[in-house]
């Protein structure tokens, strides 16, 4: 098998299809890597592309989608819900299999010293690839966002990795780099009290004491009228699904709420479901199954955590 | 109600009975504060002295005490279990009711100072009092033990708080702080394999991923021929106990092992049992009667977290 990443650019553009349509054409139809999915967020103006494959093969179609992004959008006239710093605001690599986050790493520096000199634009290594402590938390590199860049650049501690200290007067600046995958996943509640919501969210997450790797707080769904807690687990081989499922269900218990169900947004390594499958099927005795089939993970999140709106191809490596 | 602290000073003696009755003496029969208790442990080597009471009272008798673990302590002879730097190893104040934590730090600091210009010893400021971010955990300041610190205070990184940057021939170093009161809380485990308690114990600890404010690791007890996940809680409003008894609950059943008990070592504040209890009585729809009695505290204790080896004298509050 050849070495896979997940990476997953986001542009500053959730709203005009065929803007976003012209952008990320040379992500499209290449040898080597596929384009799994674009999606488009009109609250946030913003849309979220995810790649999967080699990715030595990204790069070059990577700093065309760049120079598109470049051409097609004005951060000076960008409004949106989500918080950024630039025209592609972010750019992680993310490994998947047979490859290192090292590697991953060095990948974030050649496509970052290209997009930096091909289209001066100043890049930011961030997450794993930070060169500075500082640096490892994206919300502390976007902090003041599009519009704070300018002055912010001008602080020597905020000198670019790549590229002048100086704002690209459109395309703003952009962050690249490593880090390992990230399980966005939401348990829903069978309660429309936000407060609940809250308060269960901060017995699991790292900031209010909970699991070190989580990050978690309230939703209220309007379409669906309950409530969620949700989350980003940071790294699942430390923080597994299960155990966070479990934590909020006992929590639950006190509110007299149950958990109904939960959903992964994006996608999700085989590995974290077989993490989950393999605790319950050892609580209810059963033989746990290393190969079993896409279609029995699927089968068994269902039954275990009540995984809805989910499917084969929501597994990264049903992809491959 | 005035304000009450506890104080736990650790002597480097745990075996010659007279002579821990001789230092520990002017910390008896004060007014304003009692000796809780003195547990002398040999295979350590040291003891343990618990102080409750107003910290005011607790600075004369406490500069008298450090005189007479001078006196009849030579570290150069001791020998022990437990890691060391002194004879008086560590001295903390642990704000319990009407008094705060930043207070505690400014009786750290004049006891630091009362004992070093007394004394002629060098004194480290720890935990919460700490000046340096490398001083506020304990084991860092400790490394190299009494044996080390000769050579580790020629480095200017290490130079006391207080006192010259000399070791005392025969006494060391004593590291004085404030901290928030820390649980000694430990689970028992129906199983002997401490290989299962291990991987339990990972299952909740912040050094592997689980709750922030636990440090746990595996413990069998020979006596009583099972395991254990000892841990000590650093904080326990943040992580109260029903909620790290229930996570190993729902680890334990993986391995198909049960939770039999579990205990407290030392004292425990009245707040981490009454939230322990609000929890299962919230799950139980009974109503939680804020006003109980220490007995009732005990009784609900026992029944639901199965609290052995307890009292009532076991509540910080109950000896107030």
């Amino acid at each position: 098998m050849n070495k896979i990443v997940q990476c997953v650019p986001n542009i500053s553009e959730g709203i005009d299809l065929a803007k976003i349509e012209y952008i990320t054409e040379p992500l499209k139809n290449k040898e080597g890597f596929k384009c799994i999915s674009v999606e488009p967020d009109k609250d946030y103006n913003r849309s979220v592309i995810t790649l999967l494959g080699d990715p030595e093969k990204m790069i070059e179609p990577l700093v065309e989608f760049y120079g598109r992004a470049l051409e097609k959008i004005n951060m000076n006239e960008h409004k949106g819900e989500h918080p950024r710093m630039g025209a592609v605001d972010v750019c992680p690599f993310i490994p998947i299999a047979d490859i290192k986050v090292e590697a991953c790493i060095e990948y974030a520096k050649i496509l970052a010293e290209k997009v930096s000199s091909t289209h001066n634009i100043p890049v930011f290594l961030y997450a794993l690839a930070a060169q500075d402590e500082s640096r490892v938390q994206l919300p502390h590199i976007r902090k003041g966002e599009y519009e704070g860049m300018k002055e912010k650049l001008k602080d020597s501690l905020w000198k670019p990795d790549y590229g002048q200290a100086e704002v690209h007067p459109t395309f703003g600046v952009t962050a690249i780099g490593a880090r390992i995958p990230l399980i966005a996943y939401n348990i829903d509640l069978s309660t429309d009290n936000e407060k609940t919501a809250r308060a269960i969210a901060k017995s699991i997450r790292q900031s209010s004491g909970g699991f070190q790797y989580v990050q978690a707080g309230p939703a209220y769904l309007e379409e669906r009228k309950h409530t969620q807690v949700t989350m980003n687990i940071l790294d699942f081989k430390k923080n597994p699904i299960y155990r966070v499922f479990e934590t909020v269900k006992m929590e639950c218990r006190r509110y007299h709420v149950e958990v109904t169900g939960s959903e992964v947004v994006g996608l999700i390594p085989m590995e974290t479901l077989m993490d989950t499958i393999k605790y319950y099927q050892a609580v209810n005795q059963i033989d746990f199954d290393k190969d079993m089939s896409f279609n029995d993970v699927v089968k068994y999140a269902q039954e275990y955590i009540g995984l809805r709106d989910f499917d084969v191809l929501k597994i990264i490596e049903a992809n491959l």
